[in-house]
């Protein structure tokens, strides 16, 4: 089977073409492929498919099998893919996903893909929608950790992210309360969690930890989601560069869509033989 | 670049081919290929070569860029690919390391190698071979990490080799003991950590700390080297069954040579685009 391996921001993905739908066992491919020793390695699998609604379909597997509705750094390099290989040859190109049809826009330069601008939709602070089942305010609340408590928000970003407003981002404690929140009986769906450290009004540090992937080193959604909740609580601006472990991502929030830009690179390409 | 991923027990390697000698930065493709997100991810790089004393040549560079002298699980994935790509169409090859020319027997069922034995040479309890600065039997001593005495054993196997004997085989106690008996002064060239547990005088199960390249899930040579160990010390036969975390491997030690089976993989094949 053919495959190819990009990452955006260190965000890894295992990218495969199933225009045929002749391929079942994509969560079994996922699991097998991802594992980081017996299997090529990465955070997740992304499958393109036909769309009848827009230029093109993607489906996201999780490294655990499990399916994803969207996911930032994977469209940007799932958008390099297609366009590079002529699969969809325009450079603004409308991709279906389960968290509905995003818009995408590529800088190429000299038929390679140089950056990638998505617009990644509206942000929902309806509780219903994320799903939320605390009683209160999901903008602004406060969350206790083994003792800890958190100041937080919570909206709907494509999937349900919820915000910590941090001093330090610390990978232990990221992986300690990462794991509790997610697994909280206020999300029916489980959520991703972000740790923001506001820098200043237009500079934000973070890391996510991922439903099913635990802590990877950019999350496309979680960015954005961690932006529109710094801008709507006021500790920054609507325009921001996000600081991730590899590299900086750049967001505009124009109080109804979320634009977010940032690169996509190829690491390899061949025959998967699992 | 053409390349492959294979695994031996899932110690994972990328194999490049430089058989006119024309790759120079190899410590720089291994530090970058290596990278389990930004790369194609591996514990380490396996480069064909040219040998003027054996059937071919194989160069191992760790995932930090610093050159090994020799890896049994490295040396069997090395083989399968050598075998089945038809750039040495034995089915018995000797193969150049830093450690010694080693003697390698392949099981091969219609073209495709199913497991590979290698006499993975001598051991040798030499305090200025290993080397070993210390002044106790290396054979059988007591070391200190934090407090704890572990009974311990230092001998080289290609590669120097320290055997800790424990009730249970723990991976935090390994990161954190193994880092620091890595680089203890009586180690000159440092020395992989074995953290074995003698389930009965046939089996064995153990984990190893790598230098270089820390915990991993099979170590070749720490697995002969620590059969040897624990048959000198009474404690097994010579002929072990050793559970790793992906599998197991047959260790036949004769009081010469240590003979080594196991089995290695095909991941993927393609270009590599760093």
């Amino acid at each position: 089977m053919h495959f190819a391996k990009l990452h955006g921001l260190g965000n890894d993905f295992i990218l495969i073409e199933n225009l045929d739908s002749d391929i079942e066992d994509l969560s079994e491919i996922a699991i097998k492929g991802c594992d980081r020793h017996f299997g090529v390695g990465a955070d997740g699998l992304l499958v393109v498919e036909k769309s009848k609604i827009a230029d093109i379909k993607m489906t996201i597997i999780n490294s655990d099998g499990s399916v994803a509705e969207m996911c930032g750094n994977g469209i940007r390099c799932f958008a390099k893919y297609i366009y590079e290989k002529g699969i969809v040859k325009k450079d603004s190109i409308s991709v279906e996903t389960l968290a509905g049809i995003m818009k995408i826009k590529l800088k190429v330069e000299g038929g390679i893909v140089s950056g990638v601008k998505a617009n990644m939709g509206s942000p929902s602070f309806e509780k219903a929608l994320i799903p939320f089942k605390g009683e209160v305010d999901n903008r602004s609340y406060f969350i206790e950790v083994n003792g800890k408590n958190y100041s937080a928000s919570t909206l709907l970003m494509g999937v349900p992210h919820t915000i910590l407003y941090v001093d330090d981002v610390d990978d232990d404690e990221i992986i300690r309360v990462g794991r509790e929140i997610e697994n909280m009986s206020i999300f029916p769906s489980k959520t991703n969690v972000n740790f923001v450290k506001i820098i200043d009004r237009n500079n934000i540090k973070l890391k996510t930890w991922e439903r099913g992937a635990g802590l990877t080193l950019a999350c496309g959604t979680g960015t954005c989601a961690s932006v529109v909740a710094s801008y709507i609580n006021g500790l920054t601006e609507n325009k921001v560069r996000a600081k991730l472990q590899g590299g900086y991502m750049y967001i505009d929030y124009d109080g109804e869509n979320v634009f977010m830009e940032g690169p996509a690179e190829f690491i390899c390409e061949g025959e998967l033989l699992l």
